[in-house]
């Protein structure tokens, strides 16, 4: 088996740092029982390992290919995402109403890392279109959201974000695309749009464009741009198939990874005009736009628990099954490599990493349903407050250490690794994506910094300073040398964090670039901080489960350990972040462009 | 131009750092002259950036292809092989007497530098003569030397080190290969060998391959291992080309990079026995492997210097050359991506690794050069144990940051990086062979501490940390704020470093995997506070020049604001390190193997 979910680890996280009976006991979340989770956890592993996940290096070797307009994916995709489609787990978290199932975000989040640690280029298909899905919850229309949600909801149908073009990438406010007003209410659109994921394909009948562009009369910059929804296949009133809208796929991308998801430019307009409906109000199509986005970042961030977490158990097959040198300590003969401390530091490096960022990652999903169906207002806000400062961390943080997880998976691989047969290689090509897509790293710490911390004064993120802190003090109190070295360095790590909070916000305005200078490492300390959070909560909780002989004790044993590696190996760098962002910004900027 | 030779920068370590002046007066290095080395590197600049570095990409794109038991290079390989050689650059650090340019360690390194920034692919084909070259120069008899020295140094012959085999990967202990030895003299060689880079191509008349294999009356492991020459083509008497040797390629890999540089299977003696002859002492071949060893280790570290400066390069043109987004201290309109303070923090990680790294690698070739010339031989021995300690170092840190530094030049591209024609990607492919091939990191972190500290109770060690804090007091003496800075933390970091060693020292007997567990981060460390060092020599060269009013006055600013970063931004991570290292063993030997 190629891929083997991480059940155990995923229900530990649910059950004793999400809170999933809380968020059971929320209005609307009654469906969400431990035994229904169960249930669906176990269906979606035996999918996504027995389905998805063999086809993942045939779609690097095959990947989708462009001819004359069309695009064929990789052998075996369609059949997979039709069979997906109908199992009903592009529906996971979506209404009733429309035909999904209703769970809540914290049970899908589960669901989302299996699909991507499966397969990242297959994964993208879904991802994207719960995106599409979202937007339209949010600001479509009824006839909207009647002509579209159940066939995007039943995966007969995808969607698509069309944001990016050549001169637009991270800047928006650069968008050229037209849409012009026709007497019926629709609007033509022009333009070209590029890396638009899964913007051809023949897994679905109809595929659900979403697409930002400027009507005739919208202002300049990012107060302009409108959101449009544009099908490949124009939809007759019936609910039939009607003409082919003037939209192609002119080509594909090469891409240095995820080569089974076909990357396209497509071009808007070229035969008199794409037909689109506007979604919502006109000008406010980046606010919609960052709606889907705030939910595809968080996706993003479960790929890079996904990949991390399967780069990670390639690694660990590997290492036991590799024979080469003696044990340090003396044997008779050559020993598996796992007994290697420098492999063992590797493996033990990815595991900390996975299993603190899916922790962050899933109690993120967690708030994420109380600020949505908690019953009391106070309660909701404090969660959205949670949830919209984790998303950056969340989609930022888990990237990019999957690259360095999964480059630390080659490495374990030694030559065999730089092999792409190996596989192990086709991780650190697939990875490297996830800290530019949705938002680059910097793009995410631009965010924290100017959104989510200097507009409140910094008070959010320190009232979330003030509950690790409350972790710290419990990790004190415990009798135990482990929880009481993974408290300490908890507390530095906490207390580097929060001077960094004041330097950003003391600092924002009389010298914005020294602040912005440490927004990626901000962001990364957020992520060691909050992540070692999560690892010294788990501690917690194995420690008590081992004290009361309750359960598997293996399992929480190494939990500890890995909470202690975290501690030792991310939460020390807490300082040296420190010093990096509170005095490194000179350095930063120290330079003229021209001495470049 | 895709590549510029650093030739500035060159130069000022050359001169103000390594010594050159030094080298140039010891016997022997006579020719190095300031004028004739400045002739030799622009000469090389051009042919790198002329001749070799164009081709890098195609390289990538039409890799070296395999039919039927040959190999055919990259389009335009053989006609540059072949003008490298007729221009004498496979000579430059060879012996006069056969056909080199005998000039010194300090002089060849910043060529081999320029070759591999050029491309790593092409590059490795003179580096393995090279290693070939200096096995024989050091083991080889007058018949081997008179044979193949010649033809080696001109180019018109290449060579390739045979070491691993399916089985036998770091554990050379494993090697399987026979020699059995014949009535004349010479042995008949059996045996699969793998990673046998240029193990054939169409560059040359003919490949002398150095293989490890053992004899029928050698002991088990290490100390059976015999070192043998077996030619592609035998030699005849009179120097003519003989009939094939029984060697024969029977596949080449299909990598994740250097996909230029073909990577053999050998097959050797499947007809009969391919004829070989003993190179040295029997027994001994590891031995004799490890002086051509330790020149291809400090060569692959100048590999990812030049890789990483490559990387840097690309990405400082593209931040120049992008327009997006506005400057966060207001702009009329959309700016340059170097304007922003996050790709600004990228540019300069680049920046100052690549600085660093490129200076303790010529620092330690000086060493090397003093070491083999010195007429002292008390000088010459303090200088053979500063090479011998750096050269782990050389090789492990400055391609660990070579991953890092080319990851960083893909993300200041965006959606651009991604995508295999931007050229950014293949840096990043390239790269990650480095810290895998001629010993991984872990295997040099284990040279580090077993042969380099724990043997002399870290003398040597604390003997260079000493002279680090002679560079600190020497930065506190002098009146700037930013060599305050920088040797404030050059201290702290010189400190956690000897920490370190005291705490290596004294556990490596009783706790000798908990000592091993922080291997490989003793010697990121170590490339940290000696890469520091040599910064703050930087900048204390550049701080008198300016003050005296003395040259390049910009450059000197760059190099000071370049080292203030280097300082923050890596030096101040020595305390995680410290930290990892002596308490977080713990942690990386937690769990049992089950656990994983």
């Amino acid at each position: 088996m190629s891929y083997v979910a991480p059940l155990k680890d995923m229900q530990f996280v649910l059950n004793e740092l999400a809170g999933l009976a809380d968020v059971n006991a929320l209005p609307g979340c009654e469906d969400a029982t431990p035994d229904t989770v169960e249930a669906v956890l176990e269906e979606n592993a035996k999918f996504c390992s027995e389905v998805v996940a063999p086809m993942n290096w045939e779609g690097d070797k095959s990947p989708s290919h462009w001819h004359d307009g069309h695009v064929t994916t990789t052998k075996g995709f369609k059949e997979a995402f039709k069979a997906f489609g109908e199992a009903g787990w592009q529906g996971v978290q979506h209404p009733v109403e429309f035909g999904g199932q209703g769970l809540p975000k914290l049970v899908a989040t589960p669901c989302l890392e299996m699909l991507n640690a499966a397969n990242l280029s297959f994964a993208l298909c879904p991802m994207l279109t719960d995106g599409a899905i979202e937007a339209l919850m949010t600001a479509g229309s009824e006839e909207q959201k009647a002509t579209y949600l159940t066939n995007l909801i039943s995966g007969k149908w995808t969607g698509t974000m069309n944001l990016t073009e050549p001169q637009a990438g991270s800047d928006l406010a650069m968008v050229r695309s037209r849409a012009v007003p026709q007497e019926d209410g629709t609007f033509k659109v022009f333009g070209t749009k590029i890396y638009i994921t899964y913007g051809e394909h023949d897994m679905a009948d109809n595929i659900i464009h979403l697409v930002l562009a400027r009507t005739p009369s919208a202002p300049e910059g990012i107060k302009g741009i409108s959101l449009f929804l544009v099908p490949k296949v124009l939809v007759n009133a019936d609910g039939s198939p009607g003409e082919r809208n003037d939209v192609q796929c002119v080509s594909i991308e090469h891409k240095l990874g995820i080569k089974a998801s076909p990357t396209a430019v497509l071009q808007f307009g070229d035969h008199g005009g794409a037909i689109g409906t506007l979604i919502g109000e006109e000008n406010r199509g980046l606010e919609y736009m960052f709606i889907m986005m705030n939910a595809a970042r968080f996706a993003v961030g479960m790929q890079g628990i996904g990949i991390a977490d399967r780069a990670y158990q390639k690694a660990v097959r590997y290492a036991k099954d590799r024979v080469q040198s003696r044990d340090l300590t003396g044997s008779p003969g050559p020993v598996a490599i796992i007994h290697q401390p420098d492999v063992r530091r590797m493996l033990m490096s990815m595991r900390a990493q996975v299993e603190a960022a899916r922790a962050l990652a899933y109690v993120t999903a967690a708030a994420h349903d109380a600020s949505h169906h908690h019953p009391d207002e106070v309660t909701r806000k404090a969660n959205n407050l949670f949830y919209e400062f984790m998303v950056p961390v969340v989609k930022g943080w888990s990237t990019e250490l999957s690259i360095d997880v999964a480059s630390t998976g080659v490495q374990i691989h030694g030559g065999m690794g730089f092999i792409e047969e190996t596989g192990a290689a086709q991780y650190y090509r697939d990875a490297r994506i996830l800290t530019i897509y949705e938002g680059t790293t910097a793009i995410q710490a631009n965010d924290m910094i100017g959104r989510k911390t200097v507009r409140d004064g910094g008070a959010n993120a320190k009232g979330i300073i003030a509950q690790v802190r409350q972790t710290e003090a419990e990790l004190a109190a415990v009798d135990s040398a482990d929880l009481a070295a993974i408290g300490a360095r908890l507390g530095e790590a906490a207390q580097a964090l929060e001077d960094v909070v004041n330097f950003i916000v003391a600092n924002a305005k009389s010298d914005i670039k020294g602040v912005f200078a440490g927004s990626v490492l901000y962001l990364k300390l957020a992520g060691i901080v909050f992540g070692g959070w999560q690892m010294g909560r788990a501690a917690l909780v194995a420690d008590k489960k081992l004290k009361a002989g309750d359960g598997d004790a293996s399992f929480y044993r190494a939990k500890i350990g890995t909470a202690r590696f975290f501690a030792d190996h991310f939460l020390a760098q807490a300082s040296g972040y420190r010093a990096a962002i509170v005095e490194g910004s000179a350095g930063v900027m120290a330079l003229t462009e021209d001495q470049f």
